[in-house]
């Protein structure tokens, strides 16, 4: 087993392909060697090595020469020797996984100074001030990294201490920059480190190169298992069992006077994706100072200014030939990895070294552009373009966001589930109501409750955002929201609302009505801050156009939408929807003008008067359908008739102002109003009385329903308009359900069709959203035309989760690697993903013709659209702004098929 | 195809196999011609013709003709003539379905007397006022059954007229008894009903004997459609389809004087079995009023006596010679059907003629104690016993009688005849529909009734007894209270009923509706009290215990209970219990000298004292399983940890009383409960914070119950008992759950072990109650020791049908016919039952050993276990009192199997 890859000016035993075994730092540094890029020499010691370590506890002897060999030969390239009196080698020691995990890792820089070879590089360098500050550096990062123990951390804090005198000795000294400190001055810090360190840990630092290099290589190991890096890992689902690499290089020194400086570049623009190097130098320092933010970095050339420094000098301008060697570079690196690169390098005394390459994080906007132009360059193909492109870049930039120059300035007060994505800024209220009120005075707001429910529904639609206390990914809020596009945090636990006073106390302050405060719901961050927002217009994107063709070539799923009115419908096909998957018809009754109706309905004592009350209903659906199909023609609409329990159209038992006001408009007795509110409460409502169960007490509402659908139809029909409505039944769990309801559909029918004397062709399906109707979808094919999951609230039955319940405990189950995704977001392939492909198939060897579909929020979610296609179901509807990343997954999953 | 069988004097053309198409009354008609039994000559119409009439709503005349021919055959037997003017016969018409549909269908007597028929019959029988009797009789039944139509019933009520008309006669002659009635009054009434059968349906009472003959086939045919049969049907779960037969039969006169008589009896006492004929009869009388209870018939020997009629004369005594004959006849019957008869006779001028056979209903103890006894009389093998007894039978004998002691105390205000025994104790009401209505509002009630009739079905169903002031022991009420083992007194002379006022005057005292009466059906007393009820001590019956110990004999599937403390274990063991398949711990948690500390644990804001809180828990629950491991010793007991959400043991956020005192004891203010309260609220509790999510957010409980259960074990071992816990984990989802489980219990495992320096035997399983569960069995198999299928929390999951809820829709589900049994008490064998088939399979295909068996409601259900024990589970469990059932039904299954 090898375990020790050299790298650096001509040579290269390891390559990009070696990711796992030298993490990615390591093998791209041997890639670059291969390209004949400068990179100074060095090894890299394998991942393997690491697991070892951390099992062992201790380096073998074999890899101990294996490391020695190699340093051995960096000595002989570099003509310089680790510990030498004359020409002492200076080494740095850094991890590198195989994903980048920024900041978590540990460094130890300038290994190799000793009291014995600091007078040989003061000799070499001539420049005594920066010897000594490298060496105050060495000593500083070696205590903390290597000389303190993880379980020393509370109590020791070696950094924190060492700090402390440097402080006191810029103070004393009256000296602002480290770097201005003198010669003296270090001497004398070095000192007061030297002494600190032995009086803490009890032993010296070490004076000996050999035994810094072990300490550091061991440190970088053990830091895989720190608290912190494990945590991380934990937060990005890592596996712990990748270990680090360590890679020990020979030192540059971007602070050996003014010929020297150190950089940071992206290949392309990772905000816009604009092809034109992009990046940060420093004269005279070494790279901890760039990223550190000590001192403001300057722009790299002319396209990397901001408003803050437009007028800084760019390397471009002073260093013109390092500039264009750098240019070369990035040609080089774009045309060997097809991809935008983030690079880091050091210019040690007018030598340009490159330290660093690897593939550069970017926005949605930029890896949009970046992926279309580099298939226009011919850099990558267009499969490629689809494979490279994640659902995050396209969902990022549909939505406005609060500018990220103000979220640098300013700290969140809270932060929450990121439901729906997106940013908003608005004074707060705490009720749908007063959201209207203010709504109505042209105010903007974020609406805060504890959570939502449909009531809440016209207060969620004024608001710019929503922020609910409780409440998981999927909660109503949740769900409403990102149907609408609109930002929404959700289980945001430090919020205390007092609904009386109207008032939300978080951590220690007390905001009140009318307070302001933006959302950044791509995140989850909230700001106690009237932030700017900054909008895009993605459907006019040119770049995000090309892309959206693209997948219409490459996908076979077809993708159609969730909408419920003739705006939605309007969007959905403008994002590419074809057809709707899921008209819901409840919020239809919500309706102001019309939720008097439904409460007659609901109240009725008998019969013939709740007829007559539902059939107050039938202009305004007819009208609902006829907008809604005219709308989406020639597409299909699949229309679910009516599913919610019905207690959700009465006020709520508390809230008393309402009952009156509806005692009053239907001259009933608040007393019989509640009564009724108290017949219908449920203990789980989830599975009670709704969906076809309702329909089955109540066939007056389907028959209402489906006349309106029909005739809405019938008369598009008359005008030459293609209508393809498509009938829905909700929550069966036994064909008998479905037949009972069918016999109604087609009785209606038949009248609507004798009434216009016109044929109508319509679908009758059903909503799979029960385990019992997967199990027996065999019968339940014989009778529909269709079957559409809604894997919502199968995933409910299926595991026993309420959507609206989970939250207080779903975080105990990522932490416990119990779960890994939420399983509302992504279908849970071996549970509910079964009951899907057993219904599909019991389903179609009955009926060869069915249609299938999944109208949940799983189909708007990647890895399930994959799962969908995969399966063979004929489209996924989602909601309309998650359109565009079905398609790309439809189409991604196609291309992956293939590959 | 065959429509008419003759039957009688020696011809028998149809036998008890024919019964689908001859309905029972004519099967046995036949069956007893065969046996020489004495049986009135005459035919059977089967039920084919009476699916065809309904169907056609006329009978062709190819059947027609049949009839005719076989009325020919029946003249020639019995030598007189239908319609003859010197020796006319007169025929009888009654229903007779597959099953005795009691007073469901129509019966008409005396078919064949007209005008010109009256006179040679005077002339005959020598007995005018006989005839005209029977005329009078004709007339009203045939207006009421075959000249009313079914939509004039609410309007004409012909019947109540004509009782009208018969009641002045008698007040006005000053005559009590109907046969008291002078041939002057007879003819007079006579007059009168004819006129008024004229005004009302505005035609004649037809005087012609073969129209009598077709309007009475007819009329019984169309009774299968009445209201009320198909209302029964319903309730009894009989096909519509199966029709009922017609029987014409020679009639044979009861009331031709004192040498004619009529009586009803069992082969065997319906109420405790004993091997002794048991009826009633009646001088001078027809059937119908014996049944009717127009008068009081008297005991038929000296077994048959009643407190009430102890000196009444009897059957026995008066007619020593055909009481002999019957019993001979019993002996015939008995064994030839091998089964307890109920019969009809007739004794016509001392000729004895037996008017129908049928298998006798009995109550559960008799039931019982028949079937052994006739094991031991060699008329029925073990497992005819098993086949025979139903778990109706066995539910019976376990329902509770009235307290003995508190009987001791208080006197019965009235004694009746103990027509269904048992005890009963509800508030009063006088209707039906009030029954209805008092039980819907969840009271407890008690029908009081003159008499009950068809219509009163309903009522009588959902009353906890039956009580009625006329009738014997074998008029309506007693037949159908029998049928479903419900308490019920009849014949209870002294009830003054007043339905306007609902009151009941008996003896000076009256009562209200509302008030409270227990019951005593076994002997007859009625109470003016609330009595407590207690169990029966069913299980010193030793034909119970035989037949017990025959099931053992028979059945393969082991039956465990369901208990959660050593009473109930004690209790389950004695009814032949081998083992507790689900022993709950949540009731333990409720004891008040422990609930503070479940509280505790619930507002804990830390770990440490919420730990602290629990481990209060450890002495009380360690005493919990030592109790109840040693009273199951050697049997398993599976104890599942802690399942039902956490809000359950806080109070309401209304009552605030509980709130403060829970305040006060525990020094937390009530604003920091009611927060925890609401934040502990879950919209869809079924599916939230439950089961083992609970133990993975709070492992501390695991833990403490962990080390209760094995610390018990522990010291049971040690004391040299066998002590065998099942440690079983609620509530699972995926096998990762379980694994988090796992490690914990293992980890306590160890602990006690070392501990207590002992090896324990433990078992570690799983509920098995969602679907997902069901899906990914295999998994979870490899890690389990055992399945427990919780079918009631799988039946709410794979039907989204909260078991709280369904009330609201459940009962249109069953008018529809889209469910045929309630699914928490049948396995829904097509969705539930697949998952669980499903899981089996999938378990056992992995870990062979895995034992598997079911705690969930359905344990306790014949026809669901007969579907475990088919799908080859280990085991069910059910609650204590269902074990008798479950050992039944997993015999009668086994049995079955081999048949």
């Amino acid at each position: 087993m090898k375990s020790v890859y050299l790298f650096g000016q001509g040579i290269a035993q390891g390559n990009a392909k070696k990711i796992n075994l030298l993490g990615g730092k390591g093998a791209n540094l041997a890639e670059m060697s291969k390209l004949d890029i400068p990179v100074p020499p060095g090894f890299t010691i394998s991942t393997d090595v690491c697991n070892l370590f951390l099992k062992e506890k201790k380096i073998n002897q074999k890899i101990k020469t294996d490391i020695n060999k190699a340093l051995l030969r960096v000595e002989k390239k570099i003509k310089k020797q680790f510990g030498d009196i004359e020409n002492p080698l200076l080494l740095s020691v850094r991890s590198g996984a195989k994903i980048s995990m920024p900041g978590m890792m540990e460094t130890v820089l300038n290994i190799g100074l000793t009291t014995k070879t600091i007078p040989a590089l003061i000799n070499k360098t001539n420049n005594e001030q920066f010897v000594y500050d490298s060496y105050r550096r060495l000593i500083m990062m070696y205590a903390d990294v290597v000389m303190e123990k993880a379980e020393q951390k509370n109590h020791i804090n070696i950094r924190e201490k060492l700090e402390r005198i440097l402080h006191k000795q810029k103070k004393i000294s009256k000296v602002k920059k480290d770097s201005d400190l003198s010669v003296d001055h270090l001497k004398s810090i070095i000192e007061k480190f030297k002494k600190k360190i032995k009086t803490s840990f009890g032993e010296e630092f070490p004076d000996s190169c050999k035994q810094q290099l072990w300490g550091a290589i061991h440190a970088v190991f053990k830091s895989w298992n720190g608290k912190r890096a494990v945590q991380y890992r934990k937060i990005e689902n890592i596996p712990h069992d990748w270990g680090t690499a360590v890679n020990v290089q020979t030192m540059v020194f971007g602070n050996l006077g003014k010929t020297s400086a150190t950089g940071v570049a992206f290949t392309r623009n990772p905000s816009n994706g604009k092809n034109k190097l992009y990046g940060e130098w420093l004269e005279n320092a070494q790279g901890e100072d760039v990223v550190a933010g000590i001192r403001t970095p300057h722009p790299i050339n002319s396209d990397s200014k901001t408003l803050k420094t437009k007028k800084s000098t760019t390397l471009q301008k002073s260093w013109p030939k390092i500039y264009s060697q750098l240019l070369k570079i990035k040609n080089t690196l774009e045309h060997h990895y097809n991809d935008m690169q983030d690079i880091e390098f050091t210019i040690e005394s007018g030598d340009l070294w490159m330290l660093q390459t690897r593939t550069g994080k970017r926005t949605g906007e930029a890896a949009i552009k970046i992926a279309i132009d580099m298939n226009k360059e011919k850099l990558i193909s267009e499969r490629q373009v689809i494979d490279r492109i994640v659902s995050k870049n396209i969902d990022e930039i549909m939505h406005p966001k609060v500018d990220p120059d103000m979220e640098k300035i300013y700290s969140p007060i809270e932060i929450g589930l990121p439901a729906s994505p997106g940013g908003a800024c608005g004074q707060i209220v705490f009720s749908a109501s007063d959201a209207e009120k203010w709504y109505k005075k042209n105010r903007k707001i974020i609406l805060i409750r504890h959570e939502t429910s449909p009531e809440d529904v016209q207060g969620m639609h004024v608001a710019e955002g929503i922020v609910t206390a409780k409440g998981g990914m999927t909660s109503h809020a949740a769900l409403v929201a990102r149907g609408w596009g609109k930002a929404c945090i959700v289980g945001c636990a430090n919020l205390n609302i007092d609904l009386k006073k109207k008032t939300v106390q978080i951590n220690n302050t007390i905001y009140k009505e009318g307070d302001w405060f933006t959302i950044n719901s791509t995140e989850g961050y909230i700001y106690d801050q009237k932030l700017k927002l900054v909008q895009s217009n993605f459907t006019d994107n040119n770049n995000f156009k090309k892309l959206m063709s693209l997948t219409n070539k490459y996908k076979k799923l077809k993708i159609r939408t969730n909408a419920d009115n003739p705006q939605d419908a309007k969007l959905s096909k403008k994002l590419g929807a074809q057809g709707i998957g899921l008209c819901r018809t409840e919020h239809m009754f919500f309706d102001t003008e019309r939720i008097r109706s439904v409460q007659k309905m609901i109240l009725s004592e008998d019969v013939e008067s709740r007829k007559r009350a539902i059939m107050e209903l039938l202009p305004y659906q007819e009208r609902d359908f006829y907008t809604i199909l005219n709308e989406m023609s020639p597409f299909p609409v699949t229309i679910r008739l009516l599913d919610p329990p019905l207690h959700e159209f009465l006020p709520s038992q508390k809230n008393k102002d309402l009952i009156n006001s509806l005692s009053n408009d239907m001259k009933v007795s608040s007393k019989k109003i509640i009564n009724r509110i108290v017949d219908l409460f449920e203990i789980n409502p989830m599975l009670g009385h709704r969906g076809c169960r309702l329909a089955i007490s109540y066939p007056e509402i389907t028959e209402m329903q489906v006349t309106a659908i029909l005739s809405a139809t019938a008369k598009l029909i008359k005008k030459g308009i293609k209508a393809k409505p498509e009938i829905m039944i909700p929550l069966i769990s036994s064909v008998k359900e479905f037949d009972h309801q069918k016999n109604i559909v087609k009785k209606i029918a038949l009248q609507i069709e004798s009434k216009y004397n016109i044929k109508i062709k319509y679908k009758l399906g059903t909503m799979i959203e029960l385990p019992r109707a997967c199990l027996t979808a065999d019968t339940i094919a014989k009778s529909a035309d269709f079957f559409s999951f809604g894997t919502n609230d199968l995933t409910q039955t299926t595991f026993g989760f309420s959507r609206d319940d989970i939250g207080s405990f779903i975080q105990n189950y990522f932490d416990n690697n119990i779960l890994k995704d939420d399983p509302f977001k992504t279908i849970d392939i071996n549970g509910v993903g079964n009951l899907v492909k057993i219904a599909t198939k019991k389903g179609r060897s009955i009926n060869k013709k069915i249609k299938i579909g999944i109208c949940g929020e799983h189909g708007g979610d990647p890895k399930s659209v994959y799962f969908f296609d995969n399966i063979g179901l004929d489209y996924v509807s989602c909601s309309p702004y998650r359109v565009p990343i079905a398609r790309l997954s439809a189409a991604k999953n196609s291309i992956r098929k293939t590959m």
